[in-house]
């Protein structure tokens, strides 16, 4: 995935999951530093609607594949500190 | 959560998500420092069966709530950056 693109798209995911990755809601995870491959995994299981979530199923429905790539290219590339 | 009890719980869990809650394998994710709150509603929701996972499903069948809330715990307590 490709960080810069990645960064650009997550405008949308900051208010809930943090300019720095890192969750402003307890109920919602931290992806800082989080795996690659799994965050792609979870974003595409949101899209397919294999991983049913109210809330992300809206924010998935338009991205394509390499939205998502970049987008977990772009959150596993921060420090999982917040830092 | 009670940290102790939820490390001593985690034997089960380090295999795929590491002595340090980081994972050793791409597609599963890093534990260490997640939110508390979100780890407890991941391990119910799979629990029931509201997440669908294979793998995940037959590790927290046995898991208490208060199994939960400890491992939470005790995720949510670890340093997200491994050390």
């Amino acid at each position: 995935g490709d960080i810069a693109a990645g960064k650009t798209k997550s405008a949308t995911c900051m208010a809930c999951h943090g300019a720095n990755g890192i969750s402003q809601i307890p109920m919602y995870p931290n992806l800082a530093g989080q795996k690659e491959q799994y965050l792609a995994l979870q974003l595409k299981a949101f899209r397919s609607g294999e991983r049913k979530n109210m809330v992300m199923a809206p924010m998935v429905a338009g991205l394509s594949d390499a939205d998502i790539e970049n987008l977990a290219a772009y959150y596993a590339s921060l420090d999982p500190s917040g830092k």
